[in-house]
């Protein structure tokens, strides 16, 4: 069987507020170079760029991103401007109608990040050969930590006769709390919902008929009477605005009986927060880790982003502080989740 | 018995590089409003502007400290402008040769924080009463916590047959190791040594005379050769040049036979470092302290100061943020006494 050629997909959504002030709504997160030199959706794009069997990318992507997107993808991908933003499902469903039926679809946020690029690569290879056969597949990310921060995939039944490997899915389950999660951590049998999946476009759009005929046929009806500005795809607002916007995981994977997963231990990260930035960069021997001008005295896993004024830390352990323009910010590694509610990052 | 005219000497010395960046080479300690509106000079003279028997401050001070004592102090003081830094022995020796033989000198360092006026005045009138009988008089500031980073001071025996109360001193301490200072708080008769002295004048150039007599003859000269320029008196360089610098706690309080102390219970810090200035700031309920643009989540005892930019800070206890022309600082509150060996604070 030759190896299907796959589609990437990337969706570049959300604000990242959790990681301001460094994320803005001017600039936000995807189009950082939070790990290493690459931005978030650099390194997105690099993922695949010497593999075969990879065709080009499909961005999808608000209005406001396509300045960001330009600078930074380079001329050739197409690029799906949503007319509103309506969450996953549908923004999947636009890359789906645009697409030819038999497109294996590898969707992927513009914003994790992935340490270990070929392990990446090999679990989209197995994915896509599942979504060949009618799967709809999710990334099921090896968890090491009780997080409470993501949904969960309990595994069910091998899949047997594909050459896909993979699980069925047994059930998907929302953000645990913490005794749940250390109890899926020690059980095993539970992965993290990535937010990554494979899809065969016709699949994915019978799919989303039959448990959501309105998107379907909204999506449909919106790609119809799009239009092509160079490389630029619009989609008609009007049909595209009557959408009630939803998670591809409420939309279509919680309810198809085909859900599959494939086990992914890649080095992932979402950088949903500055705690989980830290942990994506490699420290000191104390576990600090700096950018910009710093000196740290008897300081263990601390963070330092500044963008120009010189940040001097004594005596911290597992505090974050970053300082961009004008800003300044100071938090507990824990409290990292909370950063979103700061007065500076919700009223952008 | 008259109340003995007092005569208050202000000694503008010390760096404050424990409160880098806020306290900088241009600007030091002493002429930054660190608690409430005024500076902690103005605070100095402020305090015994409307009492009866204190005659006109002398300030004795560095070439450096001139501008921002012409600010800062009105066009009445006589300031005598040190050729050298030479510590508080010749500072004080230079006031007291310029001083007539029988005024009772009251010296007071420009940066300490005193948040009862009134005690302060009380405690001042009982020390110059000593003084007036040629004791060589230590405020004792009453201690509330074992503190390593003052001296002690052990109290002796009362003073008989005088009406400014007090007692012998016993014996000066240096600075105490912890489990010391636990003693002694736990002991009790012991204070610590404030810096802040009454002495006649004749007096205090006996004792010096008997005592450091090189010190003694260097000084009157340096004032016998000196001049006024308006209000500023320039004692001469050279026989200042050849002094060897001392405190006064070492060539004079410790080796007078008539070292004597009163307790002093007046709200006093030297506000030495940042943990220091929070401490001597109004908290609110959490016990944070913030001055300039800050949000606080989640945080006790955190002291915020900023000269513009907004300082965020989630999750924390016990830590000072410092943002000030274009440096940061983040320390836990035991880590503030290391301030001064950070690069920004050690190489202005």
């Amino acid at each position: 069987m030759t190896e299907p050629t796959i589609h990437p997909v990337i969706l570049c959504g959300g604000s990242g507020t959790r990681l301001w002030p460094r994320s803005r709504k001017a600039k936000p997160k995807p189009f950082l170079p939070l790990v290493g030199d690459r931005t978030l959706f650099e390194a997105t794009l690099d993922r695949w760029l010497d593999e075969d069997n990879f065709a080009e990318a499909v961005i999808v992507a608000g209005e406001a991103h396509l300045p960001h997107i330009a600078d930074q993808a380079g001329g050739d991908a197409t690029v799906i401007v949503e007319p509103q933003a309506k969450n996953t499902a549908p923004a999947i469903g636009l890359a789906v109608a645009l697409l030819p039926k038999d497109a294996i679809m590898l969707v992927c946020p513009s914003d994790h990040h992935i340490a270990d690029s070929a392990a990446f690569t090999a679990t989209a290879r197995g994915a896509a050969k599942l979504a060949a056969e009618d799967w709809m597949v999710a990334f099921g990310i090896a968890p090491d930590r009780p997080e409470t921060g993501y949904g969960y995939i309990r595994t069910g039944e091998p899949i047997s006769g594909s050459s896909g490997g993979g699980n069925r899915v047994d059930r998907f389950v929302e953000k645990p709390d913490r005794a749940t999660a250390e109890r899926f951590l020690a059980e095993g049998g539970h992965a993290w919902n990535g937010g990554i999946f494979a899809f065969r476009a016709g699949a994915f759009m019978d799919e989303l008929e039959a448990h959501r005929p309105a998107m379907a046929e909204a999506v449909r009806k919106a790609v119809a009477g799009g239009r092509y500005v160079g490389q630029e795809f619009h989609p008609a607002p009007e049909p595209f605005a009557g959408i009630s916007g939803e998670s591809v995981d409420y939309a279509v994977m919680e309810n198809t009986e085909r859900a599959a997963v494939v086990p992914a231990d890649m080095g992932w990260s979402d950088i949903g927060n500055w705690e989980a930035l830290r942990d994506a960069r490699p420290g000191d021997d104390a576990g600090n880790r700096t950018s910009g001008e710093a000196e740290l005295g008897e300081c263990r896993n601390v963070l330092v982003e500044t963008d120009g004024p010189r940040v001097s830390v004594i005596g911290l352990d597992d505090v974050i502080v970053v300082v961009d323009n004008g800003e300044v910010l100071v938090t507990s590694a824990a409290g990292a989740q909370l950063v979103g509610k700061l007065s500076g990052a919700a009223n952008q």
